[in-house]
């Protein structure tokens, strides 16, 4: 077995296009590479003394370091958690546990992932305060003005923005929030599982998390960064990780940091590549009967486009773009699985069903995108003539 | 890069001898095909509904199947967690919550794990319970009727019981107790993280935790399973994979599978060679000078055997033979990182400071053990020199 060093994933399917990388994005080359070797230098516990011990707790501290680098932070505020969700989970109830003194309420933005409005409901429930949902306006973006005000007011433990929103690419107001939070004496969580590695991230948090997964490293490893000024208290039964119970893999954990030193380097040309890509297929799609196309059009993620198509049921959309070897994502990231309506897309105001979403990785071509663009509007025809609409 | 498909794990350094295979072990040759295979085939996320995501998906399935069927489970009741710990936590926490109108405590014995000390703390503190712990005899041995009489108390939600203990290899009598746990009307969680995979693992359980990483499987991912009768409540924030938050990574929940099938294929032949050669290292340590051999001499697994040396300390002894080209374990393994005294060991009444373990895997080999009789005595010696009770 070969492995490629090229800077792109390899296929093991060429003749599928595989467009639904957001959350969970074939590995990079060097992040498996990377996996490999620590499986092989770092399969041992490093909480042991001898010499593999050793050797697997240096490439855990290097991880912890290459990260920490990337995000402008020290070591010692990175933490690995088992996954993006534990790591929202966690920053949310410690960060407000730790703040109880000074209120209940946690502050949030509509279009958070439901791991954070969840949390943050429980954490607020512990202590007598309530969950304050800040809105969005029709393209995702929350109103820093209104952010503000619900920041500023008593009993304030937490406040939680998205740095972008991983359905719709829209990016969140989060330097002017940060700054806002600060006055107020609150400290902001920023979400930035959908944007690390695609986008530059202000140094604007005071707990910040992301995703490995989504950025072409394994999945079951997360990182939560905390400030540390940041008082947090964690719940739950004692262990020596409490970020993560019994360890992190560690192999994972090494590509995670590697693979996001990967993106790192070539951030800006990748930037340039794909919002190129996705400004021409917004701009075709628009074109379809319709259809509306969703999210900023300019504060955006690069790699992510999400339309709306009326008269469409968007799993038989999906079906329909599989069988003909295209993958792309639908409704909400959390709750595919359900085909419940996306929180995000009914809190924008924006038609919630018949929805599609593309997110592009590091191997996606102008090909890929070619075929995505002649087989789409055929689908949807195709989709709608199922649905006896075909005529409209 | 070459893989073997030998059925040993290949040795990235083959002057070293490790013998600290317990808890967290190289990867089983067949485990790491695994891995890659469904890194290539299973890194979607198995929630989304295009081919990547259903392909994901059957290999989760596929892997809590094989896990079901080692286990004598049915599949639905077995399901992936983050880590080991995590899955004692869980267990503990759902269990007890789940049984909180029969009463708070928790029955457990004083070897069982930290996680599930902790954990039952935490369950009975909740619900105005306590914490019943149940002693054991030098051997590390639980009495069955004590655990009976704490057992059938008022008032017990759960019982915890360890099928042996990874520290000293002592089997507890899992059997007996669980008939008296019937009788009582009280759910049984087994810890079977040190057993599985080494040793046949009866159908006595309620609820059963187990540990890939113990059988040459990838960290980062544990096994849960719960009979379809015991009621489990969760806690913590609303998630779609609540004993996973997030979900786990797919490549490492189907090694962890395919690496089980594997230990559990040749489990009678490693049984009969590694407990020859434990047998004979047991031997040959009681004739070095001032030793105790721990934990029970028959009913043990076949491939841990722990000692501890009067007059030495133990960390000094695990860098001597470290030095020497061999990784021993020390101490707790809970806590080897801060070399507290084993609670273990404390519980079984026996020396906590001078303590070493090992424990063999698929890969030991006479020679290896061999090596390690032929230096330890000379480093045992070094080290009491060192603390200046050589002439002893």
């Amino acid at each position: 077995m070969t492995h490629t060093t090229e800077h792109a994933p390899t296929r093991a399917h060429p003749d599928r296009v595989h467009l639904d990388n957001g959350g969970r994005a074939r590995w990079h080359p060097l992040a498996r590479q990377a996996f490999l070797q620590a499986v092989d230098d770092g399969w041992a516990d490093p909480r042991r003394l001898h010499t593999e011990g050793r050797r697997a707790a240096a490439l855990l501290d290097g991880a912890r370091e290459a990260v920490a680098g990337v995000l402008g932070a020290r070591t010692e505020e990175v933490r690995f958690t088992h996954s993006h969700t534990t790591a929202l989970h966690s920053a949310v109830l410690a960060a407000a546990d730790g703040r109880r003194r000074a209120g209940g309420d946690v502050v949030v933005s509509t279009v958070e992932r439901a791991a954070v409005l969840h949390a943050a409901h429980d954490a607020a429930a512990t202590h007598g305060g309530r969950r304050v949902d800040v809105p969005v306006d029709r393209t995702g973006r929350v109103d820093p003005d209104a952010m503000a005000d619900a920041l500023a007011s008593p009993g304030v433990a937490l406040a939680a923005l998205q740095h972008a929103n991983g359905e719709v690419g829209t990016l969140q107001p989060v330097e002017d929030v940060h700054a806002r939070a600060l006055a107020a004496g609150v400290p902001l969580l920023v979400d930035a599982g959908a944007s690390l590695g695609h986008v530059a991230l202000p140094p604007s948090w005071d707990l910040l998390a992301a995703d490995p997964a989504d950025w072409g490293a394994p999945a079951g490893v997360g990182v939560l960064a905390a400030r540390g000024r940041v008082r947090l208290v964690l719940r739950g039964p004692e262990d020596p990780e409490p970020w993560a119970p019994g360890g992190v893999s560690v192999p994972a954990a090494f590509a995670a940091a590697v693979g996001l030193q990967a993106v790192a380097a070539d951030r800006e040309a990748e930037d340039a590549r794909r919002r190129a890509l996705i400004d021409r297929v917004r701009a075709t799609v628009a074109t379809v009967p319709d259809v509306e196309v969703v999210g900023e059009p300019d504060a955006r993620l690069p790699h992510v486009a999400t339309f709306s198509f009326l008269y469409v049921d968007g799993e038989a959309l999906l079906t329909e773009l599989d069988r003909a070897g295209l993958a792309v994502g639908s409704g909400s990231a959390c709750t595919a699985s359900t085909l419940e309506p996306s929180h995000v897309l009914a809190a924008m105001g924006v038609l919630t069903h018949g929805n599609v979403r593309i997110a592009l990785d590091r191997s996606t071509t102008e090909q890929d995108v070619d075929r995505f663009l002649a087989v789409l509007p055929g689908a949807v025809a195709r989709v709608r003539e199922m649905l006896g609409v075909g005529g409209l």
